[in-house]
């Protein structure tokens, strides 16, 4: 589709640009010559240099900034376009229903599961009743996939890999563009979701699909019930994340990270290797490897456990001075 | 049905009653001369002067308030006795499946959705696999609803509406009346859910049928995963909910609310435009317009940030004077 | 199986033990002689004397308490040797799929609905669309269970139960050993959930299955959405478990206990009967009955509503004196 007709369509005047067949949309350091890509804030204007996109949504203000390479296509909200031409590259969660799925030996697939197109299942794996399997999914050996469990399309699943009955893998993620008047106007996520080896999934678990590359659950993970894991998240091998946690958009965990049940984490924070969270802890920044933290605000868990014992025992000691008075 | 059976079979002895054929339960302000309804507080007694409700079940000790147009029921727990007049009016769940359900034009309906009786599909809207939908439900024009979500009879979904995988709509409130043994007895929930157009459900989300009248999502909502949304609760235009927020009964929202993921209501709150709930916040009473909270128990923004930073130094400083008697 | 195999495939290196074929695992107090069982912890060496296990898992440091009747198998960590012999006798989730359950009269099964071997349905059950019933489950009557619910194999359900739509009853619990490398290896569950009669159980919520013996909810609890119930607890007569709750393994309540919206405990934990916890109460000890709680850290309710009161009046105070100076 050409460019120029879709930014009409989004209702963005700009002088004619040159024959432009756009196939796609992508951040800057992924676009191609083929598709576009945005800048919004003045900390990504230095990845203009290098990118290797088409064209670039930008504000008046940065369009000296766009080196000759990229056309610069001039908007008062770059972020707002970007999800609005999104909408011409969301593909289709089934391009249609097919028992064509390319199954291994020793496949098990119950009543009732449907599967979409290009559905890959390897060895041993079993399929169980109500599962949806969306267009282009890979699932790999020795699975067990729980009743009614939906996998949107394009996610791939590892070996030895177990989920629960319910849960969700590939959702959209929650990302939107806001508009002058309040509105929220999606962005298409066409990213994936990756679950490496060996991975464990609870009940009723949501695992959303990255906005673009992938959200990964690395090798060994181990995920609770009712577990939210946002787009782009990376969980690193062998972590444990009990229930009911919540981790944020782009939010990435090293190796053997222990999330207690019912924490939850910012978005974009990095939780580094062998970390533990206690329940209900809320992580808010950075986290450094080796470290052990607690509480709302987080702190760590030493002066956690101490700072309410402290807390109550000042209010006492208040409490006599002020009698004593 | 007479009333005088259905009290006979709730167990209320009550002198004979005229010939009164009860069509329904319903609250004071909404009952019509066939409906019964109740009063259980001193507060709703105000209420009653203005009802047509044809019958009410009220306390011995405020029988004299009872206009002359309501046949007074004396009863010891109103709450109680109508809770167990609300079975006699549950609608059941499907009256029966039809492939019968009304569709528009370009309607997708994948294998494996089962429809109830008096569906209706508008124009363009995608029913993918797995999905359940129960009599009389309604959804408009080029909405996309996502594997194995259920939704229950009578509700009403605008257009452009996307819900994603396993969430349910339109199931029963949490709302039960107490013997005096501890016993709970189940309230009927014979309202309904509205969503309006262009709102976005995320996976595994709930949201709750009405006791009575509706539970409504306002136009452009976006609710993310693993939500929970109570009965009777109403939220505001273009409203942000993130995932695993919970908003308890009869709590309302205005326009433009942005709740952070986790965070939660207590129930009849009212939540004003442009409020800003910060993760994990705690609303235990109604918000004005334009301001920004945070915190359990609940402070305005600006003072959580500084309060536990102050707290600690306190504390330090403490230590310093007490390490220097 | 011949007990010297499964420890051969596991790596076990022990002198040859008598002809033993092993029939199960299971915790001391519970194996017969043809099971085995571990003791990881010096607080149980106490329970091996009483013990009919046929064989025991131990450390060298503890071997000496084995008494004669128990054969001792001397490994570096009982826990991980314990979780991979579980693997041999995981029980597989769906034998078959039959038209063949057991159902009494008036029951109704809808289109889309799946189940194993050996189900049993009481008089006047309804089962809807879409939900998975898997092998051994017994299901009393009247019961209503709504679209797309899966119960897992073995779970026994009372008599006018209700399961809202998406919820999922008899996953695994959350149970791993951990091998030096920081690798998590399952310990298959093969225990149970148990519903009792008059339990209502909102949409999306999940109830694992014991380790051993049984998860329990017993007679009129009443269980909001999404709410997260871990392996072989028990939760009292009509207690009250609000919307987001998660009670983690192992704990368990007195009667009539009541949980606010998004509360928590921690595993191993008893609460009293007649117990209130305020939403977002987190339970981290033991609590007696007729109480009541709320905060995080968990206070009693009186201390906590003037807590964070006391604290601010502090601060404020402070500030006004260090102005002063």
């Amino acid at each position: 589709m050409k460019l120029n007709e879709i930014l009409l369509k989004v209702g963005v005047k700009t002088e004619l640009l040159s024959d432009f067949e756009l196939e796609g949309i992508a951040p800057l350091d992924k676009a191609s010559a083929k598709q576009i890509s945005y800048v919004d804030q003045t900390q990504y204007l230095k990845d203009l240099e290098g990118s290797q996109a088409g064209a670039v949504l930008i504000r008046e203000a940065h369009k000296e900034k766009v080196p000759n390479h990229i056309q610069a296509i001039i908007v008062e909200n770059p972020h707002l376009v970007f999800a609005k031409i999104s909408h011409f590259f969301k593909k289709p969660e089934f391009s249609g229903v097919g028992a064509d799925a390319q199954c291994g030996n020793d496949v098990k697939i119950m009543p009732n599961a449907v599967m979409g197109k290009n559905v890959f299942i390897g060895d041993g794996t079993e399929i169980m009743a109500g599962v949806v399997i969306s267009d282009g999914v890979k699932i790999g050996k020795n699975c067990k996939i729980y009743p009614n469990v939906v996998i949107y399309r394009d996610s791939c699943i590892g070996d030895n890999v177990i989920i629960h009955a319910g849960s969700v893998i590939g959702s959209d993620g929650f990302g939107y563009a806001h508009t002058k008047d309040g509105e929220h106007i999606k962005i298409e996520h066409n990213g994936c979701v990756i679950i490496e080896d060996d991975v464990e999934i609870g009940a009723n678990t949501t695992i959303d699909r990255a906005v673009f590359g992938e959200t990964r659950i690395k090798k060994g993970v181990k995920i609770d019930n009712l577990v939210q894991i946002g787009h782009n998240c990376i969980i690193g091998e062998h972590s444990i994340i009990v229930s009911q946690v919540g981790i944020a958009g782009s939010t990435t965990t090293g190796r053997n990270v222990i999330m207690g049940g019912q924490a939850g984490t910012g978005g974009h924070i990095h939780i580094g290797d062998f970390v533990m969270v206690a329940g209900r802890g809320a992580v808010g920044k950075n986290l450094p490897p080796h470290t052990k933290w607690g509480g709302h605000p987080l702190m760590e868990l030493d002066e956690w456990m101490k700072f309410y014992v402290s807390l109550r025992r000042m209010l006492k000691k208040q409490k006599v001075n002020d009698e004593n008075k």
